[in-house]
This record gives C-alpha cells, sequence and structure tokens, in this order.
C-alpha cells in the first residue's frame, strides 16, 4: 500500500473529526495525544501518548510519518523549525502557524498586507492602555495575551486604568484593541494546498455567548453579497500570504458602517466550520486533509439553503446518552457529533447540526437538540 | 461517561464505515477482527485480534460491550446463543440470522410468510436437479450451496445434469432454483430496532458483472412507484417477520411481467446501501448502529435527485493513491470511500460516490473514477 500516513499532534475533537473525515479516503492516521483518554484517542487505532513540547517526543512521533498538522496552534516554533530540519514537511508550517500563535505577529502582518483591522497596538502596562483609549474613543478598550488564548480565555474587556492590571500579571506582551461596534460576527473558512489551490466556503455568522461560540448559521444570513465576496477574497489572500496550508479560519467583525475587520485568525479545522460536515459537499475536515497531502481539494459549496451548527456545553446532567432518545425521535434529520469528553459545565463536548429550506425551522432544531442534550430544556 | 460499547465482529469494511459512523454518536466501538491488518483494524481505537469460530473468544470479547453485531454473518448459530445466555444482546440474533446463514431456511421462512421467491427446492444430487428443471421450464437451473456463498461464490448455473455435479462435491446441501428472466436487478433496505421502528431507504437498481456488485443506482431510475411501494413493504414485512434487529439489505428480480422475487436477503449493512453514505439524510452505517442501540432512527431520505455508487475493483496496479491526483482533480464533487485493503485482481477495495441531478452525469462521473483507480481507465 502507497498510502500516506498523516501524523496529527494533539487529541481534541478537531483530531478526532479529521481522523472521521480521513477513514474514507484510506488515509492512515497516527495520534499524538497527551493521554489514552482525549477525544480523539478513543477512536484512532494508532496512539503514541506523549507531550508535544518534549522535542525527542515530538521526533519519535513524526518517524514514519508523511506529514505532521495539528488539533491546536501550541506546538513550539522551534520544534516544528526541527522537524523540518529533519525532513518531515509540517502543515501548516512554523512560519504560518505563527501568525496563529502570536496576535502581535499577527496583527502586524495583517497591517503590513492591508488587511483591516481593529485598531490596535502592544501596550506595555496600565498607563499605556489608558494612552491607546485616549487616541481613541476611551474605554472600554479590548486587552488580550500575546500568546495562549482561546474561547474567551486570555480576553479582558477592561473599562478603566485599574481594570487594566490583571492582563500584565502573567508577564507576557498584551495587545491593546479598541472594541468594535459590530453589528455580528462573521467568519471566512479557506482550505490552501502547498501547490496553491485554495478554496473558500460561504461565509458563516457566528454567534457567541460568553465568549464562546454558540450557533454558526451557514451562509450568513442577509450578508450582502459583495460583502460576502470581498471577505472570501480577503481570507483567500490571507492564506496566500501567510502561507497558510491546510484549513484557516478568519473571524470577522460586521461593522454597523458596512466595514469587516479580521478579529482572530485559526490555522486548523475551526468551530465555524463544523456546519460544512453535514452541510458542505466537502467537509473542512475533508479538505484539511486532502490539503496537507496536497491533494487536489474538495468542493465546499453547501449542499442545503440553510445549515445551522449549535454547539453542546456541558451542563449539570452528565448522561447525554439517554437524551438521544428524545432528541433523535423529535428531528429524524438531526445530526449530532458527540466528542467523547466527559461533562463538566460550560465545556464544548460536541455539536448538532441542522440544515433544511426554512431558516427558522433550521435553528429552532438545532437549539432544541443542543439545549435537550445540555439539560437546559427538559419538555 | 455512559456511552455504550458496540462490540464488532468481523474487521471488513462494513465494520470500518460502521466504525465511521458511530464516531460522530459518541458510541465507543471495539473489534473483533482476524488479523492486525484487516480493513477495520487499522482504524478502530480498541481491536481484539482472535478468531470468532472459537467460542471462549467470543465470550471474552464480549465481556464489557454493551451488544454484539456483526461484519459478516458466519458465526455459528449454536456461539450466538451462548453470548445470549451469557446475558449479551446480539443483534441481529440467531433466529433472525440463520435466515441469511442458511438458504434453504430463508427459502422456506418467505414461502410461509407468503413472500414470491423464483421455483426452488432442496435437491439431493444431479439427478434431482434434472427432475427439477422437467418440473419447470427445463435448463438452466440455478444450484447454491445453502451456507458459505456471496458474490457469486457457492453459486453455479448449470446447462445439464453432467453440470450439476459439482456443487454436491462439498457435501453440503443444495438448493436449486429456477434461472429467473428478470429485467434487472433491485435492492430494497431497510434498517429496524428491537422496539420495532423500522425505515425504508428508496429501492435502488443494482447491476452486477460476473455476478458481482458493480453499480448502484439511487433511486431505481424509471421504477414503477406502486413497484416500489410494494418492494419496500415487502422489505418491512420480511424484516419483520423474521424479527431482524439492524440493516437488512432484499435483493430482488424485477421480471419481464413486471412481478419482483426475492433473489438474496443479507443482515448486515450491504453493498446495495453503500449510496446512501453521501446520498441519504442518514446512512446504512449509522441506522445500523442506532437499530443495534435500540435509539430511533434516522431519516432514510435521498439528499440528491440521483446518487450512483460505483465498486472499485482490485486491478493491475496496486497502487491507486496516485490516481486520486486524476480523480479529485476532474471532479471535486467525486467521493472516494476506500477500505485499506491491498490490491488483488478482481477484489473489493473501495467505491465511489457521485450525486447530482443529472443521471447520465451522475454516472458518467463514477464510473470514470471507478475506471481509473482500477487503472481501466488511463486518460
Amino acid at each position: 500500500m502507497t498510502f500516506p500516513v498523516v501524523g496529527m499532534v494533539g487529541g481534541g475533537q478537531l483530531a478526532r473529526m479529521t481522523h472521521e473525515a480521513g477513514i474514507p479516503l484510506g488515509i492512515r492516521f497516527k495520534l499524538l495525544s497527551d493521554t489514552p483518554q482525549d477525544s480523539a484517542a478513543q477512536v484512532v487505532g494508532d496512539v503514541v501518548v506523549g507531550d508535544y513540547r518534549d522535542l525527542d517526543t515530538l521526533r519519535d512521533f513524526a518517524r514514519g510519518c508523511d506529514v505532521i498538522t495539528f488539533d491546536h496552534e501550541h506546538v513550539p516554533t522551534e520544534h516544528l523549525r526541527a522537524l523540518e530540519a529533519d525532513g518531515i514537511p509540517v502543515r501548516p508550517g512554523p512560519d504560518a502557524l505563527v501568525h496563529a500563535q502570536d496576535k502581535g505577529v499577527m496583527r502586524a502582518k495583517l497591517d503590513a498586507i492591508g488587511v483591516p483591522c481593529p485598531r490596535h497596538r502592544i501596550v506595555s502596562d496600565p498607563q499605556d492602555v489608558a494612552a491607546f483609549a485616549a487616541e481613541g474613543d476611551g474605554f472600554p478598550v479590548v486587552l488580550k495575551t500575546v500568546r495562549g488564548g482561546y474561547d474567551g480565555k486570555g480576553v479582558w474587556v477592561v473599562d478603566s486604568v485599574e481594570e487594566a492590571a490583571e492582563p500584565f500579571r502573567a508577564g507576557v506582551p498584551v495587545l491593546a484593541e479598541e472594541k468594535v461596534d459590530f453589528v455580528r460576527e462573521l467568519a471566512a473558512n479557506v482550505v490552501r494546498s502547498p501547490h496553491g489551490q485554495a478554496v473558500a466556503y460561504p461565509v458563516v455568522e457566528s454567534r457567541q455567548v460568553d465568549g464562546v461560540c454558540d450557533t454558526v448559521v451557514a451562509p450568513a444570513p442577509g450578508l450582502d453579497e459583495a460583502l460576502a465576496l470581498r471577505a472570501e477574497e480577503m481570507a483567500l489572500n490571507i492564506a496566500k500570504e501567510l502561507g497558510v496550508v491546510g484549513h484557516l479560519a478568519v473571524e470577522l467583525f460586521q461593522t454597523r458602517d458596512g466595514r469587516i475587520l479580521v478579529n482572530e485568525l485559526a490555522m486548523r479545522p475551526h468551530n465555524s466550520g463544523h456546519w460544512s460536515m453535514d452541510g458542505a459537499v466537502t467537509s473542512q475536515f475533508a479538505n484539511h486533509v486532502r490539503a496537507v497531502l496536497d491533494l487536489p481539494l474538495g468542493d465546499p459549496r453547501p449542499r442545503a439553503k440553510w445549515t445551522v451548527m449549535v454547539n453542546v456545553l456541558g451542563g449539570d446532567y452528565p448522561d447525554m446518552y439517554s437524551a438521544y432518545l428524545h432528541c433523535m425521535a423529535r428531528d429524524p434529520q438531526l445530526k449530532i457529533h458527540m466528542y467523547g469528553k466527559d461533562v463538566k459545565p460550560g465545556r464544548k463536548v460536541g455539536h448538532v447540526n441542522t440544515y433544511g429550506d426554512d431558516l427558522d425551522d433550521v435553528l429552532e432544531r438545532a437549539r432544541h437538540a443542543a439545549g435537550y442534550l445540555r439539560g437546559t430544556i427538559t419538555e
């Protein structure tokens, strides 16, 4: 057999769903997981348990892999360079990935290539935050540690110089950004391959609750066609300019005055693309696998007029399996995706997808199922 | 976690694709495989290598499983009864499965419940075959060993008493059947759960080459609506009367005079249902998993006007991966499903699915891809 081995670093749900997408292609999948209980480790055959921060572990793991890709963006840049020096293709490569690891580097690069961003600069202390605020419309100001944040962690919205002290306690550089007066959040998902082919998924609307993605609607309802096209082109351009290989999610603010500004970048399959598993001809996971193997990409177009994804967060009831009876009986078209993770309050443990012609119906079905699984709806 | 463990006996491609379908449901999957290289064993985390014909092996395997199901129909009935006596649900159960294991039992049961079959009876020797022929329209006659045949193996079409000797050499009972003058072959796929819920997939046309399934078109083109409904009802009735739990494939002959006769039964996901992976709201594999767990079943309706499946058989070129470049670039909507099996001439190593509104186009795309992967098309 000449089928390649894809080495996946990280055992989370993105790795789990990438494995699922690789099975039909006959791709052999090797996983580096923190524990044997991680989401992906439960369903993959070839699992190495080890610490991705240890170079020797990474090197041992990479031996026999045809390409290395990632469930997360936390692998140290110098380790990725070492793997490349060993002759192992790393996709996305360290020069691209740094833009998803370091928000300071990301903002500087997006400025350099002319991509519109919220007003921003690196700040040195609370007084500097006050100065940054005064340079614009004043407080509130958004502060972010340049590394390590996700799902609202490592992000603060501060209203005063006193509140600005907290982000500096970790001793890492802090980025200040204007708090954008946005109408809604959008996401432009694209996939790019080493030979430069790229595909763009329809721009989606992403609704957050407490800083965590809650609902994604594909395509974004009522989005002006020209603006949608501009967002797709922007994401394709960022992928090209940053040398991304694989999936790139560009999280966007749509402002009241009709602009789109880049909020965050993620270089891996992304929560805003989970709808594609049931709603697109080719899912983001299948296209990520194809991209890192430099295979021609699949059609990203939607299969339904509307697809809605709602995340399933952990609630008070640990037993989500019992809820299947109600959810499946109520909606035979419902698509459940559970990650095999223990239920903890607020933890993302799965998502549901629904699709159809009537957006209100599709939204209601997804929200009902996610709420019932979580335990916030009991009817 | 309260998620159940499904024990799958047999490591072939049906087990592989059932695992794939179980991942999104958070189902834990345990595999009993002949070798660590079997199709499913390559992609499942929890694999026991052992011989399903050995009762102790089966019993050890079944410990910790919430339900046992199958990739094939070869597990001895007495072993299944022993597992049930141990308190392990076996789905489908031995009383149902015997109808897929023994063609004599199957024919007797279908006669008893009034399902139309080709003229048939158990024959004792070549002279008895000649008598069977004389009772009808003479030779040719179809002879089948009552156990162990598949994909044309264990089946003979004989034109004379001399040719009728071969099937008796194995010393197992032989079933004689009239050679039906059929227009085409159809298949009615249904899934039934322990609490008696059942769903029917649209009736498909199945085209065989050399006794092996080559192409499936869903739904069967030009099939009279009343006849389609009758075939679905027939399959649902067989599932109920035989007590099937899980997927049941009913292979049918459509005769020149507008009747449908049952050819074969299979109690597991089936080649004639592979189209459902990309062409139906819920695939046969997902519904099989839901059925054996007694979960409500998913919507079996098609997502496209036409879906075509073409099997990929092994040809002269062992390297099918290289063919991906051409196939994926030519058709970005193509769905490839490879089984991780070594290429041997004539061996089923994968299938492709295509879908769309124009049947000629959908057929051409699937045939081209399958032919290119096999190596019979080189353009």
